[in-house]
């Protein structure tokens, strides 16, 4: 059992409000630093799974103690959750952990409630699952935990910054409607861009699918998201994500009427090219060398895999990336593993030599 | 040296128009399998890099003793460069590898040039790179290549379809139309949306992209491609593209006016999600079970990355997919491991306890 964090007795006990994915997660990694953790949700069964797989326990506590609760329920119902809350938990910080935060805050604001004990937050962390079992207590390690400005007292802000570094996170300071218009830009809007690409999918005729290659993949991975959260993340953020998508139809319209014109469609690769380039790359760094890709076979044997990999590391070269590809038809997959370029013929020289088969 | 594939006397000499990453990969292939390769460039220069890299000779050869020429040139130029290879090599069949078939089967025909031998073509590979290079001779192994239904005499489609075999691919018959259609759908449309996508990165304010996580990055992944080369490709399949996005236009618009709608957006992401159910899965079959991430953090020591695979795959389940994702701040990498939802309890008890941590 991992030793107690030493925030551990200061957040004790806190009351996570709302079962699912965030709330569970948050729930078993606290529980894991030492924190007395109570469950409650709607469906009691959902707080009882959640105990169940170590997010915390389902027992009362007395409502006076408690020194944090998060609201981790549906963007829609935060708002009077988070209200009910203070008024129940006197002593408690309320922090929420929605994907949106300037609504909220409006709503709240709305009702004249104090909000003093109140710090909006959002966790960047998640994943296409859902619900209590599917909880982990390293969900948050590593990611930005934005910490909405403005919101809270310095000593309510401190205990949030206390529960973002129990979860591993790291916590990031932005004003609420800088991160809405932040996590429209980078989250929502690719979303939606995501899931208009691959609606189409569904009307293509099926042996045009032959065709498919990685790179639609790639573009439609995140379409299988869940569509019950999403929808509501999407309504509650709509008046960013309404501006940005007003943008991007404008860019579409241009690209529909200049389709003949090499220029207008050159230019628009182009603007792609360089908003990739802008992205971060490996820790946090601008993306930097150019990467080339070796793409390995891998035979259908029990431990190639295995050996493959061995071998390759083996090489001593920086592993940037790596995934699989399947072939169409063969019953063979391809590692493919990104080095830099300038490191990648000696790769495929070695592997070359060892008897692997390289593919490009 | 890998034996004479049987089919390599028949394809002897072959003239490879356009020395590029498809020509010389061609080349490389068919060099491997004993095929005498010609190489042909408008600039001298990559026809004998390309030729450096095993991809043929540059030596002359007489016109009439040549069995194929596979014209290998940007789309913009490819009818011309087949009429002139029909006339000049008087024995040989003539197939192009652009990615679209329409725009250039209809101005052959406008040429008023015998079509008898020529075959229209369309390998379904490449990569982000270009140039001779980057050639190598796996390119094609286990893709699919579209052979263009109505293009050719039979005997000139079975020297295209030999041509196929030695490169280790899947020949597939499409006509020009549908196959335009589907590489749109597929591939053209995806990529425009992920270059839309991509563009309004580069105008996000660079503090905004803290927030970045993996969804972003897999949408706009394919935005990173030659804005020379899919020009090209865009305005050369004007008008199948045209068609598809003015029918995601019209989604687009429903999206922004329906942005305040949770019925409205939740029927997008639900036929965005059955578009990705749609897609084939590994080895050809469609998409089957569910899948789970299994998510382990790579300690920062030598060695680590191996000795964490060689643990995954001891446990003997099947990896369906694998990718490596980066922190932001921390000088720390996560594997990433798709499996099958059952085994993914017992893989990340296994994991943990062999000392790894689990991240989700």
């Amino acid at each position: 059992m991992a030793p107690r964090h030493p925030d551990a007795e200061t957040l004790s006990p806190t009351v996570i409000i709302g079962a699912g994915l965030i709330g569970a997660s948050i729930g078993c990694a606290l529980t894991e630093a030492g924190v007395d953790v109570r469950l409650r949700d709607r469906y009691r069964s959902h707080a009882v799974v959640a105990a169940g797989v170590g997010a915390g326990s389902v027992e009362a506590t007395m409502a006076s103690k408690v020194r944090l609760v998060i609201v981790a329920v549906p963007p829609a119902v935060v708002a009077p959750t988070v209200a009910r809350a203070l008024k129940h938990y006197r002593n408690a910080v309320v922090a929420d952990v929605a994907s949106v935060k300037q609504p909220i805050l409006a709503d709240l604001e709305a009702m004249g409630t104090d909000l003093r004990r109140y710090v909006g937050s959002h966790p960047m962390a998640g994943s296409e699952f859902s619900g209590p079992l599917t909880a982990r207590p390293h969900l948050f390690a590593d990611r930005t935990w934005v910490i909405a400005e403005g919101t809270g007292s310095p000593e309510a802000v401190r205990t949030v910054e206390r529960l973002v570094g129990i979860c591993g996170a790291r916590p990031v300071s932005l004003g609420p409607a800088d991160h809405d218009r932040a996590v429209a830009e980078i989250s929502h809007v690719p979303q939606i861009m995501s899931s208009l690409t691959a609606a189409r999918l569904a009307t293509v005729p099926p042996e045009d699918l032959r065709l498919v290659g990685q790179g639609v993949r790639d573009v439609t991975r995140i379409a299988g998201s869940d569509p019950g959260l999403w929808r509501q993340i999407i309504t509650g953020n709509r008046a960013e994500i309404s501006t940005q998508l007003r943008a991007i139809r404008d860019d579409l319209d241009r690209v529909i009427d200049g389709l003949d014109d090499i220029g207008t469609i050159g230019d628009l690769i182009a603007r792609g090219q360089r908003g990739v380039a802008a992205l971060p790359g490996k820790h946090g760094r601008p993306a930097g060398k150019a990467l080339e890709r070796v793409v390995v076979e891998i035979p259908d044997a029990p431990g190639a895999l295995a050996r493959l990999f061995v071998d390759i590391v083996g090489q001593g070269v920086n592993v940037e990336d790596l995934s699989i590809e399947h072939g169409m038809d063969r019953e063979v997959g391809y590692l493919s593993i990104a080095v830099e370029a300038e490191q990648a013929q000696d790769l495929r020289k070695a592997m070359d030599e060892k008897g692997w088969t390289l593919r490009d």
